[in-house]
């Protein structure tokens, strides 16, 4: 299964290039991870984990502009015992204008260690685990 | 008497216009006032107050450009009970390129209420209290 | 009249003190601002104009945390010959968290000087000219 | 060789979590690059090439907080025609925070293509490549 999110580029996200500035695509990403959860039923709000990430990458394939309209496709690359890799493509469209992943470490709120995710968020994310790499 | 902080506008902080996103002006206030309480000798990481802002503005004067070198000049507008409101100017090349304010609140960390400034904060303010407005 | 546009405070958004990031509001406006141009069919980024700010401000009344979802009301406050003041007010569960306003001018983009709103752009404001101040 | 710019976390680029949100870690990266570049003489600003990102990663070690004085390293990690790795270390307190590096294409601004990178670029950054990786 894949979740898609559709978003515009907005203007304080672009730089002189006249592209958007790189980093204002894990903006994007972000959000399409909460809107992911929240769909799935877990709010990052009220977790009882926090979810920091140790790993961020991303790969540019064309220019991203303003007002642009894009699908951001996520889904899980690999479920471990307590980390989490979330993908994504970014359509232009029809286009993959972009693709990057997130590896989430969970980490416990209170004692701010590594703590298993929990068994009720693993089976949630288990069926977006998919070959989109 | 005004503290005076030198700053580099930084391509990130541009956008498709070319020029500085009108917002970030104010992380350069931000940044500004962080280090004019560090020269007084009040550190915002280790206060027992918050300073959550309850108003803020500014004016744009000239176009503020990548890689320009700006000097923001801070003093201090009003000292109030619990409040504070600290004024900026950013010069370029010598011509006053934006003029801002903002007012902050004094905010006690644990119960989250207004709490007068202490006394030994409001001491170090009031040689920088000005008619730089 | 009054434009309406909703949306989600993103988490990028917040700050150490656990709210929004004050200048955070800002491109909640900007983005109302390009809904409500689109919602009137004045496409910023195919305008023969840019529009960019001078003046911008805004009041905090409430704290307004992560994944809150709010409500920002735009109107036009006034319209002058090549300028424009925008109104927003921010919305959250029916209590108004925020009031700001940008004055924008209007700028030629190829000779970037000041020229006069086009008149079908100052025809579709002017229903939204109104008291919400 | 490897370049060093200090730098402090400034208090916009933190997050509820209380931590540096992951994102604002370029930031510091884009700024540390631009002033590698400024010790060599290559000024972005001037350049006839610009510089658009195709690939960013970053790997996230320890908590990094406002206010903390960081350390950044600059190294070259590969130089190829027409495109070019930089490569990043945040050091704080002697301890590495985080490492990432950018694979940069140099594109002619005039006609929006890959361009070799210019040979007095090419042989200022040769100093730089290292084994930092």
């Amino acid at each position: 299964m894949t979740f898609r999110w559709t978003t515009r580029i907005r203007f304080i996200d672009t730089d002189a290039s006249g592209r958007i500035h790189y980093t204002a695509i894990f903006r994007y990403f972000e959000t399409a991870e909460t809107e992911f959860f929240r769909s799935i039923g877990v709010l990052h709000a009220h977790a009882e984990v926090s979810f920091p990430r140790v790993h961020v990458e991303c790969d540019y394939r064309t220019a991203i502009l303003y007002d642009d309209l894009l699908e951001i496709e996520v889904t899980v690359g690999r479920i471990g015992n307590s980390s989490l890799q979330l993908k994504f493509r970014v359509m232009k469209e029809g286009i993959e204008a972009a693709r990057g992943n997130v590896v989430i470490a969970s980490l416990d709120k209170a004692t701010q260690r590594a703590t298993p995710i929990p068994g009720h968020v693993r089976a949630k994310l288990e069926p977006y685990v998919g070959v989109n790499g």
